[in-house]
């Protein structure tokens, strides 16, 4: 019952938008909020949070003093109050390109560089940047399901393909093959893989690249769990073969240096023949930036210690889970558990003892 | 010519995107863009800044310490590196909702402030929040170019109508009434008024909601300049009026503590009645935001310094501009000059008599 001017109904003209209902409703953000929202509140046990890749709650897992300092001495010189430039500042832009070229066969400008306020910001900027009608892109299952809920946002139909468990969690590229056609613009890989927490031979990515080059698409390379492998095959990134096909790298300080709420991510094309920049994409990335915000102007001073990398945590643990008792989708494929073990060790051991409980207590006969 | 894996001219399907082909390509950042590219960098003589309003690079205005000690203490703390909750973190809506509700006849709950990555991306979350097929929103000429370039990308139809100089830059209202019909969703204002410099009275408001609940639309009011009023007459904030119609107010931190690249603002809805709830507009905020990055998390450390407001700067000087060598149209009136004096006064005297000049070489004889 309103107390306006009128005690009639009043009809008003807004509601609900139509985009937002159409768009999936399953980021991990999403779904998290809903499960802490069903939390039994009078229940006094901890919850131990096995799905969110945010250590930094954790004492364990501290980002490096010298990342603080930084970020202290910039607040206390006054000099990054001002409003950030479109892509970012050079300093930063450029220690940015410095640090990614070590490991390219070719050197990064700090104009192939646009700081955004997290990987969520790149990811929100490129799908922008790339739809029009018709528009389709390929997307990894599992994956990361923000970019599913940003591309139904701006209309791109999205094309799933598998990644393949028997193969290390590798692009099933027949899939990619015959999911594409004309209107294909761009396949999302992510590597280190979230959630798989694989990581992708140099002759594989060679392959993704070949095949995007052959179909005409450019690759979106998620890179912001970057050099976080433990096993002895290292990191490649992506924009190594930036010359076979333009690829499109994300990434972010969120998970190298403990600080996703920190908010300071990245998009570097790495295209040495600017075949982005005469076909326009370039113009419409720097489009959306203008209507855009940016990252905090005084975070952007942390290139000092882009060079000093720690690589503390996180990764994946994904298990064929035996659970036939809970039903799990949510990173988009259908019976298997998302764990992530970037928290406290006495968690972990305590989660997986409830799990099995759970198990124990609830598990079908066989 | 590329130096890829084939000679032939290679096809590739993306393109720019057309949506922001067809954005009005004229926010003042776009436009002091490409003022900078034409400057002549043989010309020794310091640029004077009369145009963007960010003063933080003057040493006059400089923020608090108040401000700055909090963002130190929540770095050092490392209690702040976790990723933000969506609608920002809990204390931090609270401090937003005690420190607006001050001004207001009901008291705003922590559940209406939404924090955002500067007003930026609050204008960017609303219209996004308000996009569907056919609808259509009033805006202020002149007014604030942002809003215009994020209608055009979410396919909001615009409808301009006049603010009245002789009336000290009130809305037509006669205009917005024939503008609106069924699909009409929202009316902008802005007050304090960017560019005019314009301080609307309460009387004034409060015909705006009555005409904004007779079309059945809410009004967005920009109040990112609240309280840095010069004049004898108050400052008040379009909330008072939001039981006439759903009021949602956009603010932020960056003119009032100087701090624009710290990147803090806030969608706020006064709506006592509840009737965006019942509309679904409330959902799709928070749908949006489900989608978007968030401010840094230690930024919304700041709530402790609030109720410390600093009331050091800006307004515009909009002045009828006697110089007919030069065109005006950005803000979005023909042959008006918008001049901020958010900069160091030996700058303005310095700029002023630079246009002088420039007109006494080159104004037409009359």
């Amino acid at each position: 019952m309103e107390n306006g001017t009128t005690t009639t109904r009043k009809i008003w003209n807004f509601k609900e938008t139509e985009k937002l209902e159409s768009a999936p409703n399953l980021t991990i953000r999403i779904i998290l909020d809903k499960l802490r929202s069903c939390l039994n509140t009078a229940d006094t046990r901890p919850v131990i949070p096995l799905c969110l890749a945010d250590p930094s709650a954790f004492p364990c897992f501290r980002t490096t003093p010298i990342a603080e300092d930084a970020i202290v001495d910039a607040v206390r010189s006054a000099k990054f109050n001002c409003y950030s430039p479109t892509a970012g500042i050079l300093p930063a832009r450029r220690a940015v390109a410095e640090y990614l070229s070590q490991d390219l066969p070719y050197k990064l400008s700090p104009d192939d560089i646009y700081l955004t306020s997290g990987c969520i910001q790149a990811i929100e900027v490129l799908l922008s940047a790339l739809a029009r009608p018709n528009a389709n892109i390929l997307l990894p299952t599992p994956g990361f399901l923000f970019y599913e809920a940003r591309a139904a946002f701006t209309h791109i139909e999205m094309r799933h393909f598998n990644l393949l468990p028997e193969k290390e969690w590798e692009v099933d590229l027949n899939a990619v093959e015959s999911l594409a056609d004309e209107n294909t613009v761009a396949i999302v890989i992510i590597n280190p893989g979230n959630p798989c927490g694989n990581v992708y031979t140099d002759h594989h990515l060679k392959k993704v690249a070949e095949t995007a080059r052959k179909l005409g698409i450019l690759v979106i390379s998620d890179e912001v769990y970057a050099h976080l492998t433990f096993g002895s095959r290292p990191f490649v990134p992506m924009g190594v073969f930036g010359s076979i096909t333009p690829v499109i790298t994300l990434g972010s300080i969120s998970k190298m240096w403990v600080v996703p709420g920190w908010r300071l991510g990245w998009l570097v094309t790495n295209d040495p023949n600017d075949i982005l920049k005469e076909h326009g994409v370039i113009d419409s990335i720097i489009g959306y930036l203008n209507i855009s915000s940016d990252p905090a102007t005084f975070i952007q001073s942390l290139e000092l210690s882009y060079s000093q990398v720690i690589m503390l945590f996180d990764c994946f643990y994904y298990a064929k889970q035996a659970f036939d008792c809970v039903q799990c989708v949510v990173v988009g494929l259908k019976n298997w558990l998302r764990i992530t073990f970037a928290c406290e060790p006495s968690y972990l051991e305590d989660g997986f003892q409830r799990l099995n409980a759970f198990y124990k207590r609830h598990a079908k006969k066989q």
